[in-house]
């Protein structure tokens, strides 16, 4: 994915070190979309061998906040106020692919739905769900 | 903390390699309640310096499972079914500390609240808190 | 609607008393799928002419119940076990429309979507979403 | 309770129609907190003989933007953005009461949450517990 340097969109792409460290990638933005996706890990697991509902939490407020930031104002950044997520099914799986799609763009509130995918093999699987609510906020206040 | 050797609450307290590489651990454990803590570190930040909304999801997902356990029959495991949480303030903290309740114990789900309090020096705030539905299910069962 | 008398679908289209009163209807249910309407009535508003909260968040519960109904065991009930509704726009509308789809149909569990939509005139938009995790539980417990 | 004639805790107290349809009344507002009461009528129930999870979700909803009317500036009003509720058990009750208290009151957001409670004779038991989202919007705006 590219976007403009400095851009809210390039610093939630490379300026979030927890998601680095989780390895997840925006993979597409459009104009109130957003894609992106996670090799498992190891490391992503519970003590069952599920990938952790916190990893899957993140994959989709993380997306979620791309997908807002895609629509709005350009001297604004995003804070997540809220969000909700439905563990349909225990996540195994090799890979994970988030899609992130704006349901209702307003100028101080977004909000957004992430679809968590799993991929093993040639099955995919809807292995969970999130409602975010994204605060719009000025990029200069704390 | 201590459990017993292989009982559901060492397998999350021990056995979770997600909440093991995020540095939580599980601190104090009663019937219904449970405390975690957790030493932030620049891996577990957001683009803006903030406490990312994933690791504060994993934090109270984490111990609310813990707090549901602690309750249950001995032969069944727990499965959060889906949890949402309010990020009440950008989360800037040197230690995050997190406190579960059971507020009704079922046979089958329990539903159970987590509180997230930052510290730095010497304030302390409640920076963020989830309300989490957990299954509890047959030990054996996929 | 027409379902077999006596069916847990029968009984919730026709023996709650809180959505009778309210007006609602169920229009139509397939299996994971139902739809409900409603003629908004000056009774169903909030304080600025919007319709209440309230109001849809009863919809689209009530719609989510039968759209898991329609696809358990025939000698079970459903109960809702939490939901999480998402207010996208204020809702002035006169009529109203639900829409539930299964997500995730399990045995003891179901997770549920309901999209409701305000239709005024020709115009017709989507005004909340709601997400709704259903206990599936034996017909004669308590 | 009592409030200065239009302003906005007057309004939401007086001015609903369906809460006043339903009979639920506003009792005591403090900064911060507000509690209702609602006696439980026939009309109130779903096909099992408990109260409908819609009545608890708008009596929640409802208590919650009183609340946070009660801590923000005067020519604000609230509008809920979105709201959860868990429905902890079957509620069976006489009487219901509602306890909404704000977590945060932020200056176009505040967080609150909101424990509904069944009496039945001596009996009070905490049958659901919602958190709600209210945005803090302009009072000339749609």
């Amino acid at each position: 994915m590219t976007a403009p340097r400095g851009s809210e969109l390039d610093r939630i792409a490379r300026e979030a070190p927890f998601v680095a460290a989780l390895g997840l990638e925006l993979d597409r933005v459009d104009a109130g979309t957003c894609e992106s996706v996670l090799e498992v890990r190891p490391d992503h697991l519970q003590q069952d061998g599920y990938v952790h509902a916190g990893v899957l939490a993140t994959m989709a407020d993380h997306t979620a906040g791309a997908a807002a930031a895609s629509v709005m104002a350009e001297d604004r950044r995003v804070l997540t106020a809220e969000f909700k997520i439905m563990l349909l099914q225990p996540a195994r799986a090799q890979r994970l692919r988030c899609v992130a799609k704006v349901l209702r763009a307003g100028r101080r509130l977004s909000f957004v739905e992430s679809e968590v995918f799993g991929t093993t093999g040639e099955s995919v699987r809807l292995v969970a769900k999130a409602s975010v609510t994204i605060a719009i906020v000025e990029r200069a206040s704390g």
